[in-house]
């Protein structure tokens, strides 16, 4: 390890770990969802830190962070990497928080060696990424690509009843303003590194996946309506029970995504509550989410389809009314073949193995995809686990996530085309 | 109707109106959860009543509240009637207030008709039956007996943390006092009107309902341990989905209950917790109530056993963790011969409609009925709903059973037995 790994090596796990203390859980995890206290508090720390390596901070009306470098003979063009510090509720310590220390350590280590490059280098930091307090997610990225409308964005509410449009003032943020976000400048590419969310590049002991696609996600939500009861009084064939409907419809999703033979497609009931919710009562309401995911559109679809169709059927059975919303919707894509074509050249050249991976979680990259040439970089996880405490990455993976993130950027930001 | 009957009509709908006041909810309910304000307000209400009546009020350790009539020449035995005020969540207007209600309007009347009688007469207001806030329920009738365990008292704790030993100071009581509780003076026996919490009065045409025998419930608590993961990234066979385990639990639930061929036995899963609760995220654990009813404790047990195994089956499956809780287990209880004969004499004589009924739904006499001879009454519900704001008694049948109640309360006051 050489002299600059070395203190590379520090920044990282000082980084890292003042993330993780900001939220953190009795688990061992960290809750920092979009737009609290802690998100706050993270987001002060980064911008803090982007000025200390040299980068103008910016934020712009949909809360998302930038902290840009331009050097005195810029012709004009960025180059972007990314990714995002909200969390989910005891979530991991590298979901997100990986990705803008690795691109805050590449640009460093970039503006150090050769600050007289001739493109901007931006990072940029998505706000509520993972839309756990709001429904819906990677909302900055969908803001700055015009993909958002103002409504949704008032409708959007937390338990509490707080509206995300409120919310986002927390950070600075200014929903009104969102229709007239803009790309600033003319944005060459975008790149995102991120913690592998399964065990398959630890399965076939690979340090580093290139992403080619990014499975896209579907997330319903379900309203059950049956009729509240006494749980001892009411005769079984009686009932209106919703969490007995409820309860088939899960197992209905499970089913339905298992039986297509693709191992890309999977789905989740992830959030249920019920109403009133108490041992004696005959439950008479049950909300319960839905997320369905795939890289084949079509595929997708098709599972959905069955999925509504075994739901109703159930409820028509059980006398139960069904209301059903489609919370969000993101289309599965494919990333910039030259982006993965230089990242595969670059890892050749500096001897780290990479497998070539598709990422069956959504990212930020899926809406700077549609714009400009992405691509996205995932590090191994030495659990597979993800969205929980037990999520982990060696110091040694990120550091050579960063030699190839900064080698990338570096080619990118000197070459000619 | 004399003119006696349209004063006691004016005290009961306001009694019964002022009550639903206190923990009004949207949807036309109430919720007055044991111990909290709205329980305060309401038990002051009672209170307050009790002596505009003319009763001597009085509160035990376990908040139970009493209001005793003693004539001048008593003889020392007490004649009891009794319900409760606390609510399920969202529940009916008539759910313990009925009998409260009842009690107190024929206390009154029989202490303005003869006050000269031989026995004292006692309301008594169990404090905490339904046990929404901290499991269990019947605690003030339970706690008078002395069938509860301090150490139960001090393990229950609601949703914010806050135990009902703490929560019991609220309404004056204390938890350290209740070992030294016992029933005041010689209680010759104890009478409690209901409202019906089924269709079958309403079915059958008949105001009134003489219980000859109540259900008895069996509460457990489960716990399922699976593996909280990425919803997009963790492959379907992968998985320990808390979820969808608890899914195959609550429908084994409906079936094995459903399978036994005796339309007293009900079982419900009312309540459950997923954590950590978002779309994009497996959930990791569930926790579950089960509560299994039936006025045969063998059938009962047998049901319960299977459902135990048949949960124990589908936690193997799938690689989950199982942990069961006992919390709460009344069993099945026969009333009174004696005052059942009683009531129906009365009954034929005021010329008033009645069915021979079993209660599928606890209550505090469950508890009396192990240490005095007890009786209940219920009233015919119109809608047949129960725990939820549907719920509905008409006046018409309420003062029925105020003149039913009375009738009976004054024989047994004066009679040489």
């Amino acid at each position: 390890m050489n002299a600059e790994q070395e203190h590379d090596q520090f920044f990282i796990n000082n980084c890292l770990s003042e993330l993780a203390k900001i939220g953190e859980t009795p688990e061992g995890g960290v809750t920092r969802l979009a737009f609290t206290v802690e998100d706050v508090l993270a987001r002060n720390k980064i911008m803090e830190w982007m000025e200390l390596v040299g980068l103008k901070v910016r934020l712009d009306a949909a809360g998302n962070i930038f902290g840009r470098y331009t050097p005195d003979n810029s012709d004009g063009e960025v180059v972007m990497i990314g990714s995002h510090i909200d969390t989910v509720i005891n979530g991991g310590l590298y979901d997100g928080a990986l990705g803008v220390v690795v691109g805050l350590c590449a640009i460093r280590r970039i503006i150090r060696s050769s600050p007289k490059m001739k493109r901007s280098i931006e990072l940029v930091i998505f706000s509520d990424e993972e839309g756990v307090r709001f429904g819906g997610g990677l909302f900055g990225s969908k803001a700055l690509i015009k993909d958002i409308a103002l409504e949704s964005i008032t409708n959007f509410t937390d338990e509490k009843g707080i509206s995300l449009f409120e919310a986002l003032k927390n950070v600075g943020g200014d929903a009104e303003q969102i229709p007239h976000l803009n790309l600033n400048g003319d944005v060459k590419c975008y790149l995102e590194a991120h913690i592998d969310q399964s065990n398959e590049l630890n399965d076939e002991e690979k340090p580093i996946g290139i992403v080619t696609a990014i499975a896209g996600p579907v997330s319903l939500s379900m309203k059950i309506l049956g009729r509240a009861g006494h749980a001892g009084a009411e005769p079984m064939d009686q009932r209106k029970d919703a969490l007995a409907g409820a309860a088939e419809i899960i197992l209905a999703v499970e089913e339905t995504v298992k039986a297509v033979k693709c191992n890309y497609l999977v789905g989740t009931v992830g959030n249920m509550k019920l109403y009133p919710g108490a041992s004696n009562v005959i439950p008479g309401e049950v909300e319960l989410t839905i997320d369905i995911r795939g890289i084949d559109a079509k595929i997708r679809e098709e599972a959905l389809k069955k999925i509504i169709e075994k739901a109703k059927q159930i409820c028509t059975a059980r006398g139960l009314i069904l209301d059903i919303f489609e919370k969000h919707r993101v289309d599965p894509i494919s990333l910039d073949e030259e982006l993965i074509s230089l990242l595969e050249d670059t890892s050749d050249e500096l001897g780290i193995p990479y497998k070539k991976i598709i990422s069956r979680a959504s990212h930020d990259a899926m809406n700077m995809a549609k714009v400009v040439p992405t691509c996205m970089l995932l590090v191994r996880n030495m659990t597979g686990s993800s969205h929980c405490p037990e999520e982990e990455a060696s110091i040694e993976d990120i550091l050579k996530t960063v030699d190839l993130t900064a080698a990338v950027l570096q080619k990118i930001i000197f070459s000619e085309k």
